[in-house]
């Protein structure tokens, strides 16, 4: 059946993960499935496996059926990454690669697909934008929608990302808990902890709501301010004057005036058995970098992936706004929009409340949102206040997963 | 005023905290001073600062009245890492440092101590062992009583050491949210994971429960069996056969059949700007190993201080009993018992259930407990169903600490 031809009969959801995982974007999933239950109009309920790949390669499952329960629904939103599984395609225009639109447009019209829901970032909602266009200019009937997700904040119009508050909540409590630990012997030491964020400071900034708490971090380092060597020892040393332990917190993608990433500093070479050289995190310069300098222990805590995963730890305030944007997404959709994605926006900061709309997906496609220098103190060591009072609302609230048997237990299809 | 003098009198607790920090050490610490205040023979509650080297330079406070209060309490509990500061000051014998027990037993005397509880490891119990011979000896009434805690789950004379559990929760629940991230992509890559363990492989092991629910990890690899390069290629070539993504959970101490540490290799040197050479974990000497043999993705997540300060994840358990031994501890100094250690042993698995006693320090002081080699399959690459079954119960239990604001409240002196 060719797409928008009966408009009466019931037509069917087509829904992806893509990017790198995040706590909530099963909740943005659990969205869009909930209201595809709700709604008189959809048939069945399809994800694609591995994001569009799966359009692709003929990848897609029934997910309605495993969906169906309250109970799976509940453990869906409960479980961190991408249940669908992701990918990191990006999809090249239309005059680069037609093959690969004739395949996507006849695979939706093999499942009989009305609307289309896409969870990404700002590379998949490019993938959104190019999809609708394409659909608008051969007078396709299905309705393309994005759904926004990125653990790094860097996502244009809107006031945050989803799956940013839940990585920003494990930072702040992790710090807390490194601060806790750091502090016991009465010898001097530094650790230096790396967070994600290759190009914006979002997640590192949220270290400084542990710090508000009278901990740590005591410095703070983004990408938004360029590195430089002397003024850090010159922090280290004031901040070493004041007690005998030190934290700091560094985004992986700090980098020099020149522009050269830290990480990538001369220093970091690791030569393996094979003459190979490999980098480590930009953590491993400044651990160098101090131990040449300053006659301390010095430690280093590379959060990794587990900032992006720790389901156990996430935000109800994130979970409850991921899902209610995947269920608008589809909602819109529903009601014959196409190219555009769901966007949230703050309304007031005490009571923390906020809107819900729609917009174009190219306001959000290809753009990055950095921290504004405003929000950095002048020497670019911290935050300002004026941060703290932006994230704190955001974390709120507690997870209630079931850890009774001492582990989380997840979905999976 | 010299102790023993009088005995109708009330006298003065002192009680410290030593060795590595725990999620559950400061359990143990409120179990000391619940039952101080229980008892009418105490006086005033002390702690020294930094274990005994805040005895030897007299950093000894009043800590009776910052916990007097249940909410106090109850924040110090759910407060991970030694509150009191800690220490890793071996105490040398009375015949290569008489000067040292000359100054401890000045201080018991000038702050009128009648009962002294040291919580740590097996150094820890060590101390314990030394001072009591040395009161006994001299005639001197001051009971000196032990508490363990280690994650390591070292000690002898125990079913298991306090802070164990919670660390190896911990464990359990971040191999559970690494599966999650790991599993996203149709590409083939290598996840390993580093856990603490320098002798022994408890913690490492601890990853199997999350893997008993279907997930990761697939290898386990411990101290306990020499590490043998090719043998771990052919298991993950195996195990890659199987699905894209594999996960590995390797132990900080693992060796190979010489004894060299794998970390040790001659491929993990990071050469600094200065010429000196630093070593990182031996995950980064396995990723090597394997990106010059498969062709996939590696990462290396190394679980660092996080695992021994996630007081969110503590287990409740361990929190429970770890506050018990402390009440026996200084229960058992109260009656005039001394160079002992509070122990519990299990008494069934379903319904998991322990029972508590006191052995002498000398039985825990310097041994260390290894992983039975009959918990380890015969490849030496995982554990058996018995050391599941031995793990699983310690746990259980949800933690209940307010991060209704984002955050873990810590107590702090």
């Amino acid at each position: 059946m060719e797409g928008g031809k009966v408009m009466s009969e019931k037509r069917n959801v087509l829904v992806g993960q893509s990017g790198g995982p995040s706590s909530a974007i099963n909740a943005t999933l659990a969205g869009v499935v909930e209201q595809a239950f709700a709604s008189e109009k959809v048939g069945k309920i399809y994800g694609m496996v591995h994001g569009i790949k799966g359009v692709l390669e003929d990848w897609i499952i029934d997910i309605g059926q495993p969906l169906s329960g309250p109970a799976e629904l509940g453990r869906l939103i409960h479980t961190p990454s991408s249940a669908l599984g992701s990918c990191r395609h990006k999809l090249k225009s239309v005059q680069d690669d037609p093959e690969a639109y004739k395949t996507i447009f006849e695979r939706f019209a093999q499942y009989n697909i009305g609307y289309f829901v896409y969870i990404g970032g700002n590379d998949s909602m490019d993938t959104v934008k190019k999809l609708s266009e394409y659909a608008k200019e051969h007078g396709i009937d299905v309705a393309i929608m994005g759904a926004p997700k990125t653990i790094d904040n860097d996502l244009h119009g809107m006031d945050h990302s989803p799956g940013f508050a839940s990585a920003a909540k494990y930072i702040s409590t992790t710090f807390a808990e490194i601060w806790c630990d750091a502090k016991v012997y009465d010898y001097p030491t530094v650790t230096i902890v790396e967070t994600m964020g290759r190009h914006v400071g979002w997640l590192c900034a949220a270290s400084a709501v542990a710090r508000a708490q009278g901990g740590a971090p005591h410095l703070i380092y983004l990408p938004e301010v360029p590195f430089d060597d002397a003024k850090f020892l010159e922090d280290l040393k004031n901040q070493m004057a004041l007690r005998p332990a030190v934290v700091v917190a560094i985004s992986e993608g700090i980098k020099y005036a020149n522009g050269t990433y830290v990480c990538e500093d001369e220093s970091n070479v690791r030569v393996d058995a094979f003459g190979h050289k490999t980098l480590s995190g930009a953590c491993r310069v400044l651990e160098g970098l101090i131990t040449n300098s300053i006659d301390c222990k010095v430690r280093c805590v590379d959060l990794s992936v587990l900032q992006r995963c720790a389901g156990h730890l996430a935000s109800s305030v994130d979970l409850h706004e991921s899902r209610i944007l995947g269920s608008i997404s589809l909602s819109r959709a529903l009601d014959g929009i196409s190219g555009e994605v769901s966007v949230l926006n703050r309304i007031s900061d005490n009571p923390y409340s906020v809107e819900y709309s729609t917009v174009p997906a190219c306001t959000i496609a290809n753009h990055e949102k950095a921290v504004p220098r405003e929000w950095i103190n002048q020497r670019g060591n911290d935050v300002t206040e004026e941060f703290i009072k932006y994230v704190t609302p955001l974390l709120g609230g507690s997870f209630g997963s079931d850890l009774s048997e001492g582990y989380p237990k997840h979905f999976r299809f």
